[in-house]
């Protein structure tokens, strides 16, 4: 099995390495797909959003057919969906992909790509508004979202939960157990200061918080 | 301000990548340390422990006098704790940092510094006896450790939440929680099968467990 990560200009980091790492943690110690790569359209260096460097394991000539493959998002994202060399690369890899998958802003690059028609898919807080005005894309503001074999996530970060769940659901729960116990994925959940509470978050955050206001409630009784 | 992020081969990717996302929206959003990059012994190309290959902004020879270092971990610490060159490189920008940082294994090239002696430090939880055999060394098992200007994360993903407590402790909460808000850093809390009950788990993860529990168990009164 081969796992593409598709690399371009300015990607945001940690939508890329999220899922990276993860998805070599199953490579590696639980049996995940053997061959897990990098690519992007020239081969060489890719420059992220945040300065970071990357060299790129292929190019889209000397690439091998996909079974997965997975979209980071970031500032690049604006200029890439009119990258038509890049779009065909995704639509035609993604047609025998046996799941697809983007983080954050990636999201319009599978839309590009008519990946998302007649779908429901999520993307970075800040860009919701910008995938609802695709009419034939059905925005739901959850951490990840699947729909058939096509996933989304929520921001940079969601990435890493989009991962572990894909995980789950090739194989089993405790495969993608095993994995987050070596990634020692068990992320505090403080939230800093008021940012949470901003209007625009999206709806899996509010109810993540009236939950925790719910419980508390209950256990103060 | 400079904010350098030691690269060695056999890194692990997230144990770098997730601190380097945050710190790098913290200078690019909200006023952090204004020049963020990579430094290697060499300078160019650095192959990560699950194959992402890294080009590194500086050699050891170029690189500027750093206020914050931070080391990762990864399998290639076990050869780097014996890198004279790089621990004299560690040694000595310490010496003038603010706060110097390790994540995950990187604990160990912190501690062969010496920049461990008589402090509290943690690492990834199937390294944390052998961080308890240096006597000097009090370990925690906490999610992420601060002693003085010496901050230590558990294991690969618990970088993240170092780095924002870094922010928070340099700023205040509002700048670490808008930092949290555009890296959308709101995990899910889904543990995937039983291996997080696995007895080598560390402390604070047991506590969650355990206080999950004890609501569950409130509230279902």
């Amino acid at each position: 099995m081969n796992f593409g990560f598709l690399l371009f200009p300015d990607l945001e980091e940690l939508d890329l390495v999220g899922p990276w790492e993860i998805i070599n943690v199953w490579r590696a110690y639980a049996n995940g797909p053997e061959h897990c790569f990098t690519v992007s359209q020239q081969g060489g260096e890719v420059r992220c959003s945040k300065g970071l460097k990357l060299m790129a394991d292929y190019s889209f000539k000397n690439c091998p057919p996909l079974d997965y493959l997975l979209i980071p998002g970031g500032q690049g994202t604006r200029a890439e969906v009119s990258n038509a060399e890049l779009i065909e690369f995704v639509r035609s890899q993604a047609a025998n992909c046996k799941e697809v998958l983007s983080v954050c802003t990636g999201a319009f690059i599978l839309q590009a790509a008519g990946l998302l028609k007649n779908r429901r898919a999520t993307t970075h807080w800040g860009s919701l508004d910008r995938l609802r005005a695709f009419d034939d894309v059905t925005v739901e503001e959850k951490r990840f979202m699947r729909d058939g074999h096509v996933w989304t996530a929520a921001g940079v970060s969601a990435g890493i939960d989009l991962a572990l769940a894909l995980i789950a659901d090739q194989t089993d729960e405790e495969t993608a157990g095993k994995v987050q116990l070596y990634a020692e994925y068990y992320p505090s959940q403080r939230r800093y200061g008021r940012a949470h509470l901003d209007s625009r978050a999206p709806a899996y955050l509010k109810s993540y918080e009236e939950r925790a206001k719910s419980v508390s409630d209950e256990v103060s009784l």
